[in-house]
């Protein structure tokens, strides 16, 4: 059965399940920063998806990075399956700005995460869910956070 | 008409035109190091490709992937599309070992690049060139480098 990895857990709040994968926002203030984790097992790399996964999972990171310029108005967009550290397949998407504390370096480690406020962590969940909900076309159910 | 971004000219070499994207390696011996850039103009993120384009994308990233595996025998892959740097959409594909220099950190800006010896870098070509005849399936024209 697909169980969430500890880590991930830990540092992000789940937001939806979309059809493959479930949606996270890290809780990361700096930056807009979404993860989508399929929910399939075992799997460590996008090419370990099958076929029709692999097509699902580009619906759901379009939807997702459409969102990110929509609602975030992002500059620019970092979109990456690192998982040095996580072994779980997992997609960074990270909306960038010219002013962010990283810009134009990659954000991994490039300043410890702030953990959002509530209020922020409201207005925030909020643009992602007008997002993926006008734009996206994907049924989804949504995490009460 | 598509030009490939003077950066990525002056640091990789070019190795091959697949369907959609140029197949450049990094001139970085620290890692096996292959770089996508499809021939398209003025696109600096996945989302825009078309829907045709981001299938055609998505074959080549895999044949790419499973030659990062199968001839190096990369313990985990990274994949990403960044251009915080260079606004050409382009997309990195590392092949990363628990040994290697920057493990397991992201490698940009870990440790400046190495640039390839002759005797290594044919080594590479060779290898690079008989997992994409071998596996892929795919059409390219091999460049003369």
């Amino acid at each position: 059965m697909f169980k969430l990895d500890s880590r991930l857990e830990r540092d992000t709040i789940a937001l939806a399940s979309l059809p493959l994968c479930e949606l996270l926002l890290m809780n990361d203030a700096n930056y807009p920063w979404i993860i989508l984790v399929p929910r399939r097992i075992c799997l460590r790399e996008l090419v370990e998806l099958s076929d029709t996964d692999q097509q699902q999972y580009f619906l759901e990171s379009n939807a997702v990075a459409k969102l990110l310029q929509s609602q975030f108005d992002a500059y620019k967009l970092n979109i990456a399956a690192l998982g040095n550290m996580v072994e779980q397949l997992h997609i960074h998407h990270i909306a960038r700005f010219k002013e962010d504390v990283a810009w134009p370096k990659p954000v991994w480690g490039a300043v410890p995460a702030v953990a959002y406020g509530k209020d922020k962590l409201g207005e925030v969940i909020e643009l992602i869910y007008a997002g993926l909900t006008m734009d996206s076309g994907l049924e989804m159910s949504w995490l009460d956070s």
